[in-house]
């Protein structure tokens, strides 16, 4: 059996925090896991600029609704449903993914979950497991798959290499340097090639 | 995170062998796994009639494509995936099941592998792993999912026994009655109630 293991954002769809912050006029909920490999500084910078704005989830899964996947990303899925069994492993939030993973025809995704109070005030965040998507891709060889994946992030680097096979999807030229070890592509056609030859070289 | 685990012969779409049994006019291939509790006997004899009677791949792949889910399942699949993450965990084979899962939208599939001649004469089969479907509900449990698990089969039972919540679909009254320690429900909305549950007491 054969699983691809993707990332999400940046990879089927635009980076969620982005768009929450030129929605919300909100500069600083700008930085992503390209720029800042501390996730949860990341998270807890995101976190405090959201209360002090008084946003809470619901305002975030309006934005994340009007939200659509990257161009050609469809496309690729359903090109890629039909060859294989693929799963998204993301950092980002369940609540929040739901909204656009309807757009992408409800792929599976494992990702981690915000805590959020009654009045609908984030008030923090669950990770799953520390390093979950190179755990993930651990869970899925002890199953005995065979397992591609690929991702654009630092946070995408452990599961890349905790994989039988993987390549770098449109990650910056600062991480493509800094992993020679990994082969890139920032084309969907340059993705599902090399998904091919993952498929045909391990029966 | 949660995960929900189903079967998929019996609970989505009709008994696959059963409908090739049908279509081909082989009343001995309309034994499964509800009859025989032996996995491997019940393919070698299966392997042998194909055998006997010139039976492929593409003929069994014909029959699969023209066959349907059953009756609310699309609509059960659809709620579902708006609610929480779900993977399908079958003793059945990657080569014919992908004509349904179209069908149903693609849902994640974890099965066996078909082994075929370049001729297109299935020449025996590949299981994932022994007791495959309880080792995927054991990995998901060891990246911190909780996990929900349906099945209407012997070759469920234990996969309904390592999951945190489970319940039997549609299980023959011999099953049921064997197994007064699994709830037990015949329709989609009962599935649905006790998934709602779970998703409820264990956030």
């Amino acid at each position: 059996m054969h699983i691809v293991c993707l990332d999400l954002e940046g990879v089927l769809i635009p980076e969620i925090w982005i768009a929450v912050s030129k929605a919300a006029g909100l500069d600083g909920l700008a930085r992503t896991t390209r720029e800042e490999a501390d996730y949860d500084k990341l998270m807890k910078g995101r976190l405090d600029i959201l209360a002090a704005n008084n946003l809470r989830l619901a305002d975030l899964q309006a934005i994340v609704k009007g939200m659509e996947p990257l161009e050609g990303a469809l496309d690729f899925v359903r090109t890629l449903r039909g060859r294989v069994q693929f799963v998204l492993l993301s950092d980002t939030f369940d609540q929040f993914a739901r909204g656009i993973l309807e757009k992408l025809n409800w792929p599976t995704l494992f990702c981690n979950t915000l805590e959020v109070a009654p009045d609908g005030v984030i008030t923090g965040y669950k990770i799953r497991q520390q390093d979950g998507k190179r755990c993930a891709v651990r869970a899925f060889k002890s199953i005995n798959a065979r397992v591609f994946a690929a991702g654009d992030s630092f946070n995408d680097l452990s599961m890349l290499r905790e994989a039988d096979a993987a390549c770098l999807f449109r990650a910056p030229q600062a991480i493509v340097e800094q992993c020679p070890d990994l082969a890139a592509t920032d084309s969907f056609d340059g993705l599902l090639e090399k998904i091919d030859v993952f498929l045909q070289e391990s029966p």
